[in-house]
């Protein structure tokens, strides 16, 4: 199963600057086989951890977020760019390779001790899911797990994350080409 | 279950800016009686409408699009705010109050003739759907519907779709206050 959703994500070259190779999941979202075998694959791992909440990180987090808390039968919380969210916020930096950019999420999201599922579609160099696992902590929630379909470990968020204390789950990985 | 919905979504007043009371659906999706209630509502809308996929409007319409795209088996298309999509795109202009911005869509995610179930969370003055569905038109797709949670009828976004020639649905609607 992991090898079908392997072949279904593209690789465009250079994108979005030379030297990159961007692992683009739409192909795979788009193939209505290739986006059942994810969720189902995604659900068998959840389902007996007893999630309390899914949140899922701007833009494609959306995605496989609202599905797994919908098949979980949980609610969903989206973790968003700055001055996105129109309620009481709080917020979390970090580092862009110019400056930095923070991540908010409502204050009212999460209840403390929450078991809080964090999903995002791929993991680089793991800033933006870093910040948004501090910031869960912050609302005193329990993160179970950081999910992603995606890990590109020759960028070393996966690493980050473990030595900052998290779980990370990631279906598929990539290697530099 | 409609007024169940209705009640789980939070008004925000002046927010972006005064004047302006925010129709909040986060606190829907958070609450997982208001998401089960959501999701299944939709679902019996279209579970036999043959719908060949679903496309969802960047940023909040990808959760509800995605969800009915995996309830539905089929897959899903993102459409996004330009340059954030990494494969050959066609793209589609819309007004803001000052200027304009434009919308995308990978050319390969649909083909001729499918039958497509556009989604957002909200429709305000109509300018996003009605470019999105525009550029789902462009690539040949049939528009089933454009689907809402919430429609702003004062702002005439759901009129200006249906002049279009497009079908719109929306759950609930909220008056000026």
């Amino acid at each position: 199963m992991t090898e079908l959703i392997r072949s279904k994500i593209r690789t465009i070259p250079d994108w979005p600057k030379k030297g990159i190779m961007f692992r683009d999941v739409t192909t795979l979202l788009n193939d209505k086989e290739g986006y059942k075998h994810l969720v189902s694959l995604l659900v068998e791992r959840y389902k007996d951890m007893q999630i309390d909440i899914v949140a899922g990180i701007e833009a494609r987090g959306f995605i496989t977020g609202a599905v797994l808390a919908e098949k979980l039968g949980v609610g969903f919380v989206p973790i968003r760019k700055k001055g996105k969210l129109p309620g009481e916020t709080v917020s979390e930096e970090y580092a862009l390779e110019y400056g930095t950019d923070s991540i908010e999420v409502h204050k009212d999201s999460v209840k403390k001790g929450e078991k809080v599922l964090l999903v995002d579609d791929l993991i680089a160099t793991g800033g933006t899911c870093l910040a948004a696992a501090n910031l869960m902590n912050k609302l005193g929630a329990d993160i179970v797990e950081c999910s992603f379909i995606v890990d590109l470990p020759d960028l070393g968020g996966k690493k980050k994350l473990l030595e900052a204390g998290y779980k990370a789950y990631n279906i598929v990985e990539f290697e530099g080409d």
